[in-house]
């Protein structure tokens, strides 16, 4: 019988409920490689199928809430460090996005929350962000909105970004961190994205080089990256940096594979040739 | 404005349709990953959820098949260069398999037949085997059967690996490769694994040291693998050589989540420390 042993090493497990993106640019397929390419393993439980492409979401199929709590039930073999949630599509999949939640009491939580596609169509109603506010916020660790997201989620009763954030925070959230890239364009005069963290305690502001175009699946690699980082016992703010460095870093890298939105690299280290990696 | 610009750099793209496994082992998230390890990109159609870990299949949920013909409607900003096929679930699913594939003429097609769950469930029916043999296997460029396969595939009128896979070509398919990790265990006399290729004008053989353990996913990682290899246009010999070495080297370096099966690790090159990449 063969000699060779394979390692013990374990890695960090993070479990993802996420939509799936045939493209790859964002969902659950691009949640797994960012959290692979970070050192970690990815679960990934479906929410929901989607027909898109890199410009626009044409359909949203959820996935039925009892499925999903089937699928969490059998994967007692991984000892989940972390999880993050991305797009909820129905009230029963949320529903069965709270139940898995709660079958990992202490795990971190990452909610990234995808409320419009690319392309400006609306993911969400309002009763099922009313539910999100009320059942999934109380949950989380730490939220990772982009302005847009931020003023939905927050309501129309605040001035700012900041106001806006401490009222997501009262709600039980223990961290926002806000993304900017959605900054009204084109603003000539920016030639830094700021993306800004609130605790309860304090903050903290990161400036990043401003990269032309847009992306499918920035705010995916963010979350799930961040994800990984907490998995592997990084503190808040230390994971929230090293996850901003390798999403500007996965854009930096990324490609246009058409005439529309650019797409992340999440493995840009292997890229400089295809199979350079023998 | 900002000055960065982003490469122009073009990547092999891999059409993925295949099923979704959470455990993160098999199925189209780990064919991603195993197709950006290798340089390219991933589109990925569901053709079936299922609830399964490391072990065993508990229930496959086939996709629809005109939810997966709509998904495959708004990839045409992607130059798919190859497809890859796994776990079929219904015949509807394959009538939408096969019609998708039909909107790439000339594209390599790698079939990987999932007849078996690691833990013996069956995930086939004979009626299923025989519409993939009738319609599928006459498009198909390299099938990638284990030896439970090829014999569930050729039928029982052989008496050999080679006279099966000769009648799987006589079907219309261009080539196999019958991997033999699935040889009846323990074989203690055996420390090398024969894998061997099979087309019209020759063949080809290749020995890899036998790894201790079993392993969940390690024939999506070779499918994959072959795949983005075609993609790049590599010779069918070289890209299934170079496929083999990709896999074996994932599960020399896979690691054990608990007491069942192990998994490979696709990303090994990132793994001395989790975040040691920095």
């Amino acid at each position: 019988m063969s000699q060779i042993s394979l390692s013990s090493q374990q890695l960090p497990v993070v479990l993802v409920l996420a939509g799936h993106d045939p493209s790859g640019g964002a969902g659950l397929t691009a949640d797994s490689e960012a959290i692979a390419a970070c050192g970690g393993w990815a679960l990934t439980i479906p929410t929901a199928l989607t027909v898109q492409n890199g410009d626009d979401v044409q359909r949203v199929l959820p996935c039925r809430g009892d499925d999903m709590r089937a699928m969490a039930s059998v994967l007692d073999d991984f000892s989940v460090a972390a999880i993050k949630v991305g797009l909820i599509a129905s009230l029963d999949a949320l529903d069965a996005v709270v139940d898995i939640i709660q079958r990992y009491p202490g795990v971190p939580l990452v909610l990234d929350p995808v409320l419009k596609s690319g392309g400006g169509t609306e993911l969400y109603t309002t009763e099922l962000i009313d539910a999100c506010r009320d059942r999934l916020l109380p949950l989380v660790d730490i939220l990772t909105p982009n302005r847009y997201e931020l003023a939905c989620l927050a309501g129309d009763s605040w001035d700012n970004d900041t106001d806006r954030a401490v009222a997501l925070l009262s709600l039980g959230c223990q961290a926002v961190l806000v993304t900017a890239t959605d900054e009204p364009l084109p603003n000539t005069s920016s030639e830094c994205v700021m993306h800004t963290l609130h605790t309860p305690d304090n903050g903290r502001q990161w400036h990043w080089p401003r990269l032309p175009d847009h992306f499918h699946g920035s705010g995916c690699t963010l979350a799930a990256s961040l994800a990984v980082r907490l998995a592997s016992g990084e503190s808040l703010i230390q994971a929230c940096e090293q996850a901003q460095s390798y999403t500007w870093q996965s854009l930096r890298h990324g490609w246009r594979p058409g005439d529309g939105q650019c797409f992340p690299r999440r493995l840009w280290r292997h890229s400089t040739h295809p199979f350079s990696m023998e």
